[in-house]
C-alpha cells in the first residue's frame, strides 16, 4: 500500500524525506533526487502524468465519503524560501485535481485583525471543510520562521508556539485530518539565479518584490529557524518532509506521491447509497 | 479580436448564443453545436487543449495587473438543471487555470443566517478578489429560479429581484468586473438518462439525491422561470449565453472561448516594474 511504485521509486520518498530524530537541514542536498528510480525530467513528467488519474479518483472518493458523514480531510502545508516553487506545486500538482475538491489558502503577513488574535486563529478559520484537500501556501509556521528571524514575538512566545502547534495539529489529526507538511528546499545560489531571472524578464517583474532581497540577506537565520521548527514539530502524527526542490520536476513528483499515499492510507471505498436504489429507479422511470 | 478562431468557429459563439430581444429558450436545441466548425468531439478536444495555454497566460496577466492596482476581475456565473454539466465545466475548463487565480463558490440552499439577509448579501461576500476569475456554481439566480418555481418568495418580491439583479450586476461591471453568465441547456430526456446512469453506477450513487427527481417533476416550471430570468436580466453590461450542453465537449469549448474572449477584451499587458530594475539587479548581485 502507500502508492509505492517501484518503477518510479527505488525507496519510498515518504521514508527518505521524513524528518526524524537527528535530522539536519544543512545535510540535505537541495539538488538531489532521493529515491527516484528514473533518469531525469522526462521520466518524472511521465510519472507525474500517470499519477493524475489516481490522485483525482482518490480525491473524488474522499469528497464522496464526506457527503455521507465521513469526517476525513487532507491538509497539505507548504513552506519554503521565496522562489522555491510553492506556486508550481499548487499549479502542477494540486491543479490536476478537480478544483471543487480543493481549498487553497495563501497566508500573507497577518492583518491587524489577525494580529489581535492568537496566531492560530486565522489558520483555524481557513482549514478545509471535511472531504476536501486543503493547501496552505505558507501557514502557521511563518509565526516561528519569520517570527523568529525578525523577532516579531518574544523568545518565550516563540518557544511556546512550537508546543501550541503540536497540540493544534494533534487535535486536527484526532478529528480525521491527514496533515502533510512539506518544506521545499533550495540553496541560496539557486534562489539568487531564480530572482535574477525574474529581474531579467519583464513578464516576471510582477512576481519580484524588493523585500525578497531583504529576506534573502537573512538566509542563514532562516535556515536556523527552519532547523528548529522542523525538529520541534515533526511528530508521528504530523511529520515534516524536506523535499529537495532545485529540480522542480522532482519536488512535484514527490508531493504528488505524498498526496496519493496519504489518500490511499485512508482506505476509502465508494459510499453505499443512502436511498433505495430500486425505488429511485422506479420514480425516475415514471417521470 | 475576441479570440475568434476561424478554424474552430464558423460564427463566434459569443454572437450565436447571446440572449437578446425575442429570445425563446424553447427554440434552442440542447443537442446543437452552433458555430462550431469542426466535425465532432475529437476536433473539439484538440481545440480545448489548444486554448489552455492562452487562457492560462491571460489569467496570469489579469492577476499580475491586480498587483499594481488594476481593479479588473472576471465572474463566470453557471446555471443549469441538475446533470447539465456545471461540474464538468469547473473541472475541465476552469480546472486548466492556475488554482491560485480562481475563486470558486458553490451556492447551496441558503443557511438561516443567509436567509435573514437580502438575497444578494451572500453573493456579495463571495465575489472574487480583483485579479481573479470567480466562478459561481449556481448563484443569485437561484432566487428567481427555484425561488419562483417553489414560491419561496411572494410574486412581488420575485419581480423586484430582477431589477435588483440588474442593478447589482451593473454596479459590478462599473467597478471593473466582466460578468459572463452561462446557462447550460440540456433536454429533459437527456437529464433522465444522466440520472439513470448515476443510479446504475455505484461509484456515482453519492452524486444522486432523491430530491433531484422532485425538481425534475417541475421541469416545465423551471424552463418558464429560466425564460423569464433570461429575458429580464440579459443586459448589454452582463449578457446571458444559453449554451447547448447535451454534447459536453461543445459546452466546454464554448465556455473556454467566452473566458478567453472576455480576457482578451481587457487588452492586458504585463505591468511595468514598480521598482528600479537596475538597482535591484545590483542589490541582488551583492548578496
Amino acid at each position: 500500500m502507500g502508492g509505492h511504485n517501484e518503477k518510479i521509486w527505488t525507496d519510498d520518498p515518504r521514508e527518505r524525506l521524513r524528518v526524524t530524530a537527528g535530522f539536519r537541514l544543512a545535510d540535505v542536498d537541495p539538488g538531489g533526487t532521493p529515491g527516484f528510480a528514473g533518469v531525469g525530467q522526462k521520466n518524472a513528467d511521465a510519472a507525474l502524468d500517470a499519477g493524475v488519474g489516481e490522485l483525482s479518483n482518490l480525491q473524488e472518493m474522499l469528497f464522496a465519503n464526506s457527503r455521507s458523514g465521513d469526517p476525513l480531510r487532507v491538509l497539505l502545508v507548504l513552506q519554503a524560501m521565496d522562489t522555491a516553487g510553492k506556486g508550481g506545486i499548487v499549479r502542477h500538482v494540486v491543479g490536476s485535481v478537480d478544483p471543487q475538491g480543493v481549498r487553497l489558502s495563501a497566508f500573507k503577513a497577518p492583518t491587524e485583525e489577525e494580529r489581535a488574535h492568537d496566531f492560530l486563529w486565522r489558520v483555524r478559520r481557513r482549514l478545509p471543510e471535511v472531504g476536501l484537500i486543503g493547501v496552505f501556501d505558507r501557514s502557521h509556521y511563518e509565526d516561528v520562521l519569520v517570527g523568529r528571524v525578525r523577532a516579531l514575538a518574544s523568545p518565550a512566545e516563540i518557544e511556546d508556539r512550537y508546543e501550541k502547534i503540536r497540540q493544534f495539529e494533534n487535535e486536527l489529526v484526532g478529528q480525521g485530518t491527514t496533515i502533510i507538511k512539506v518544506m521545499l528546499h533550495i540553496g541560496s545560489d539557486d534562489q539568487k539565479e531564480r530572482l535574477a531571472e525574474r529581474l531579467e524578464r519583464p513578464d516576471k517583474h510582477w512576481k519580484y518584490n524588493p523585500g525578497d532581497v531583504d529576506e534573502r540577506m537573512r538566509w542563514d537565520a532562516y535556515m536556523d529557524a527552519y532547523q528548529i521548527a522542523l525538529e520541534r514539530t515533526s511528530t508521528s502524527a504530523a511529520p515534516w518532509f524536506v523535499v529537495p526542490a532545485e529540480k522542480k520536476w522532482y519536488a512535484r513528483l514527490v508531493v504528488q506521491h505524498l498526496l496519493i499515499d496519504a489518500l490511499q492510507r485512508l482506505d476509502l471505498t465508494w459510499p453505499a447509497a443512502t436511498f433505495d436504489v430500486a425505488q429511485e429507479k422506479a420514480r425516475l422511470a415514471a417521470t
